[in-house]
């Protein structure tokens, strides 16, 4: 038997989850899990459904097809469990890095990562020891942006990458770049969306007195920390934090955040409903 | 428009959820919210559905009624936002009543309450604001506790009540009570369990030195605090508080977590798996 | 015996500890509790310690007397347990008032609350309930406001206030009013600051698509919500959620936020570093 | 200037804060930080203050010393930031481990690991990535546990162990063992202590359906699950979790509640009163 994800947006109108459902039975699936959601001011819908069933992919489209048609819906059938390629940029700090190449290897995050790009060397040895190949070039002057991100676009192509994860890269990334990853973006900003965009969040949360730090998880946009969020986790804190406890504090919410919204990305859990996000956990 | 609550609990087989929302859409209705489970260990289904349309509670049962009958199934069909019918019993700690009747006026709990039944006097001035009627009677004596429950179940049946719940009720229930209410009805018990079962849990709390306290609230069985857990919460401490301390300090867990369960009772999310509660929220 | 809460803030200097231990061991007290803090950035120390003794309050401020003017120090003697004469300002939504009056009946909360005033009638039977003088006026017109204003200071005047507390209060002071009562006017504003200024934060939010929402209890500054945050809470939600499920929602951390940074106030534990505040739990 | 960590413990009476800052004034130390708590069922007083001083080791225990003779106080110095030499005994489980060994070498764990003991082979790849001596050998008979904590013993005393950490290590140690290296072992246990003690307490968990599931940080006894609690923690899940997916998602709180005890002991923060802990945070 075969398990699939099948997601699936449109606008919405009556009789979805029955057409969608009867092209399943159709399939011989069985439904394991079926999520829905309706957008009352986008008047989208939104639908997640695991099957198992002995059809394979091009079987299951085709019992779908007509349904597809029929109300014009962008339909997506994955298999439970399928690693997704993914490419990882970096900078100089480890940890998220460390967090998603652990989860990784014990099983708990279904990707591969056929490539770990950094503007610093420094994880180089930490992704050996995942025998994941690193690559590091400097981005100090603009030529070197433009080749780095030259570079971050062959690599996409050249292994038909499916998510890009900027794992505490320190690197505004141009609005080119931006619009060519739309959508397969996902960046962790460490600090609570919306409070504390752009550098030194913790900074300017020692300054302003905050009693929880955060992270957020979030689609990268050309506009600044400002994409639909995916995910967010807080931390208490107390006045007697510095700046660099705060940092310290807050590196456990930034990995947990990021390798949980990477996971939700990767079993097809994460829909775009505009700027919001649709999480079918 | 009306708007339902379908609720189905039945064996697991395949094509369930098309059948029933083939029956939906014959009955022109629009699936606003739908969420399934299947117990692996029990083999059961479990759906809770929401729909709008222009039938009536008997044109959407009698549409439901070939599937319902097909798949040997339990079948529940409610109005959204009809209020519960629920008899509250009290001890003498206000909390968790007061929050009950707050959020009933505001209109944030489903629920109507046409009886608060105590065993002591002392919350007849708070029934009294929110106008709702109380009755007190000693339970000292066996006799007296005899009478007291006759009482519940006199009540039960006069307003036809379809959940009691204890809001720090302080008298253990007989096991023919709790087996006449069996389902329908929730208590919390202000430890989080299955720690601390049994009298005094935050004193127990304070001697093992645990560093988090809370509630659960979960159904009355004849088996002490090991009913199906409906939700908890817990809250931090640390080593400076004394017992009475504790005591203050979790009652905003078990005002909140006993709300949150009502409120999901009230509004069909709470279906029962053997020992487990599937919780559609 | 006597218990007495000592707060004591001066420039930091070597000895301050065993300089005030000093006066208390004089004074013949027992130290039950102490904590200190030394701001690195503004060079000042701050300290809180409760004690028992039979020395009364002159004779406690007497014995710290030398210490007091050798250090600079601004130092404030209060009883343990000392009821704050607190006002209290609403407008209609009741939930923040009904905790604090409910609290305080409890004696959970240490305020005695001479006067609620509100700028609509709607919560004059809830104070009745708690029997706590209520008064409204309306604040409709820049006339209106100004007398609104002046009744309040008034009030402070009359009744000796300690502190003024806008439970939901949904008018913005004048400077004036914010200057006069510096320091001992807290507000709950219904975002997690700095994010969600202003009106209508849980619509900001809904619209950002935040995966969690929060409360936040600050001093009232002229510059709105930006005064110094004394506590702040937050609580999942995800895309369900529509603008008024995040209001009912988020009412439960606004009440609680406000109760605990009103409960710290009166038990001395807030005290002012610039910007930011020190909270000796 | 030396940065110290002064803890004290002795019976309570009046004046100990005093004259303990006075030998701290003495030694021309400026105290950074200061906590105390009185145990009020014990009767026995706790403080850690931090002071920054030129006086060295002998100097500031030389000054302390009549203090600590004319109350009977249990005291030591002990300097800010220095590394505990601590032994980690493993099994097959990597999360833990890894965490700690990320950890110390981002510089926010202050232990030094010597070496790491295993009765499995599994993680010698690990130990190795982070330049750590690992050694393995199994736990199958009789004999060889015997062999075992002869090894573990002798380790203790080749390298002068402070702390001896169970990072998710799976055999039951002898009570002879637990009595050699009581006050300075710690384990992880995988669940929310009291619940669930023993083996597999996740399937237990399930079994019972509760709504959060945590992890215990505490001391090893003889007395299995039953030492004095240090840390614990929670996170939420509901009826869809299988026990195999409860494992994966407390596997988190595992390591953050262990590395946190780790942490709050390699800083002189826990102390003991009777079976439980004080936590000078």
């Amino acid at each position: 038997l075969h398990h699939w994800i099948v997601t699936i947006v449109c606008d919405d109108r009556p009789g979805i989850v029955h057409a969608v459902t009867g092209a399943i039975v159709e399939a011989q699936g069985n439904i394991t899990e079926l999520q829905q959601f309706s957008g009352l001011e986008s008047g989208r819908f939104f639908l997640r459904l695991q099957t198992e069933t002995a059809t394979d992919h091009g079987g299951l489209l085709a019992a779908l097809q007509p349904v597809i048609e029929s109300y014009g819906m962008e339909c997506r059938v994955d298999r439970v469990g399928r690693p997704l390629r993914t490419l990882v940029l970096v900078s100089k700090a480890a940890h998220c890095l460390n967090d998603l190449l652990f989860r990784q290897r014990s099983g708990q995050l279904p990707v591969q990562i056929p490539l770990v790009l950094g503007n610093h060397p420094d994880l180089a040895e930490l992704a050996s020891f995942y025998d994941v190949p690193f690559e590091s070039r400097p981005v100090t002057t603009a030529e070197e942006k433009t080749a780095f991100e030259e570079r971050v676009l062959r690599a996409v192509e050249e292994h038909d990458i499916e998510l890009v994860v900027l794992a505490r890269y320190m690197q505004i990334l141009s609005p080119e770049l931006c619009a060519a990853l739309e959508g397969r973006i996902i960046n962790i900003h460490h600090s609570f969306l919306p409070g504390f965009k752009g550098a030194n969040p913790y900074r300017q949360a020692h300054q302003r007195g905050v009693k929880l730090i955060g992270a957020t998880a979030h689609f990268v946009t050309s506009d600044l920390d400002e994409g639909p969020i995916i995910e967010q986790n807080v931390v208490r804190v107390d006045h007697s934090r510095s700046p660099a406890e705060l940092v310290a504090i807050g590196q456990d919410e930034e990995s947990r955040t990021l390798s949980q919204a990477v996971t939700w990305f990767a079993e097809d859990r994460v829909l775009l409903d505009g700027q919001r996000t649709i999480i079918f956990q």
